[in-house]
């Protein structure tokens, strides 16, 4: 299939572009930068070494005997995307161009209406676009387990049959994130559902937990085909700013109470739930919600677990 | 009390101002007269005459013996909103600085957009400047019955509680809307809730229902005082294209297949919510979720109403 990863220079794109092209598939991408920027503006660079796009590549076709078809460009650009869409024609749609973190967008004012308008403006662009040049092709969409909040009854996927004062219905499940990042995956949602139902467009919307991993087995030995590391305050997760504390022994720092429970699921794992997306389309005008992660962690039984692993490598190296 | 009106030129926001001060509210205001530019663009004016500012302001104080507090600006500058807030310290604000056309914002991408990024962009900046500047004041916000779409079980409140697989929660209701502009506001909802919870803010979201008329008590005969009566394709309500249409003796249009139900309220009704909202706020933390219509109509047998009022208009000024 011919597949569009939108942000193919991210943590998730660059590692889908690899996993999807071993495949079969025919991948194309666009990026203009923002994470390597994000990531740079926190004062910080991912631990394992990012190339540039050039040398990434380089290394691509090196390993894999293709090209990824990479334009430099911007979401919330729209001539960018119809322009790239029309002379691409995709298949699926994997958008991966946002904003990811949700303390970034808690950092003041301008850092949440930058995530927020960012965010759904790539989006809007996204859908205006498949409805004038691909109202056929299949929207992949990331949300994230965050936008249900954590309500005292069961979490279904996205959708729940309920009754009320004696009249039944299906309905979209009440969403209530926590923070303005959160929100926007939420907005996203609402948008992309409506998208859906009155243009006749496909979607999968796909809630994941916290992705942690660096390494998929396509990558080889090749370090330039490495995927970001990130462990500053923002782009960060839990689990790598553990993981780096750990390894130069500095103690591990759980935001809060650190007794907050998240789901959590391997970089590989992410990469295959997307790929059974992408090769099995919903019907046309379906909006459709996976909700995936593989096991719940407490943060701080985590950062436990983190530091055990973390002083046997550190005595290893020592020693 | 301190009330501060963001969209102190446009249809509700106008009359409200005087409503609010002959109740002996201080009242400021604020308007970028995006409303005046929208329905240029539309090739429209409204039909009762709008006066410049200058003169609406004069007209405002020789009949309510006080100046109506105004400075020209727009919500979408941080700095802007957090100025007038420092120096007027309001104690209420009505956020009615937003884009209110579902049909503008379904033109092409470029409206959907910008109503998006212009109605989420105020509605956060004010939240900010909120929790920064005046954490006890009280945010009004119009949302809309369109939020909730049209559900197969009764709408509450914002909030219901259901019983799913056993267990029980107090939730937000699902809310589904069906234009780019309605997910604005599901969109704001989202944010502001999120606001209260977070930052202990506290606001009233108020769902009204199509509201109409152009006169309340308070106007008296002057000319000057009158609100907005636009009848062009995206700001004029159904309820004034019907009563255009039928004055000049021209077929009645509605829209689609002509039976779509919707609530409706008189403007004096609309100003009555409002102020009793301002007047008993919530508290602290609290979002509180107020519906409101007076009546709800099929759009096709309002329009038979229209029509026969209108047949009546017009024989009565040919003889």
């Amino acid at each position: 299939m011919k597949v569009f990863i939108a942000g193919v220079d991210g943590y998730l794109g660059w590692s889908l572009a690899q996993y999807l092209v071993v495949r079969g598939h025919e991948v194309a991408g666009c990026d203009n930068y923002f994470r390597r920027d994000w990531v740079a503006e926190m004062g910080s660079q991912s631990a394992t070494p990012i190339r540039r796009m050039t040398e990434r590549l380089q290394a691509f076709r090196e390993n894999f005997g293709t090209n990824l078809q990479f334009i430099r460009g911007d979401v919330t650009d729209y001539n960018f995307v119809w322009n790239f869409f029309r002379a691409f024609q995709p298949e699926a749609i994997v958008h991966l161009a946002e904003n990811p973190s949700a303390p970034y967008s808690m950092i003041d004012v301008h850092h949440c209406v930058f995530t927020q308008v960012n965010n759904i403006t790539g989006t809007l662009n996204i859908l205006h676009a498949m409805r004038d040049v691909c109202p056929h092709a299949h929207l992949v969409k990331l949300g994230t387990m965050g936008e249900y909040g954590t309500p005292n009854i069961d979490i279904p996927e996205g959708f729940f049959e309920i009754e009320y004062r004696g009249r039944k219905d299906t309905l979209p499940f009440p969403r209530q994130a926590g923070s303005w990042y959160h929100q926007t995956k939420v907005h996203d949602s609402n948008n992309i559902m409506m998208a859906c139902k009155i243009w006749g467009l496909r979607s999968t919307d796909i809630m994941q937990g916290v992705v942690y991993g660096t390494r998929i087995d396509e990558m080889g030995n090749d370090e330039r085909l490495l995927t970001r590391f990130d462990f500053d305050q923002c782009f960060g997760t839990a689990i790598n700013r553990f993981c780096a504390q750990a390894v130069i022994g500095h103690p591990l720092t759980p935001y809060g109470k650190g007794h907050q429970k998240r789901g959590f699921l391997p970089l590989r794992d992410s990469m295959q739930c997307l790929t059974i997306a992408i090769e099995n389309p919903p019907k046309k005008g379906e909006y459709r919600v996976f909700n995936q992660f593989e096991e719940v962690y407490d943060l701080y039984e985590l950062a436990i677990k983190v530091q055990k692993v973390g002083n046997g490598v550190r005595t290893k190296y020592r020693s």
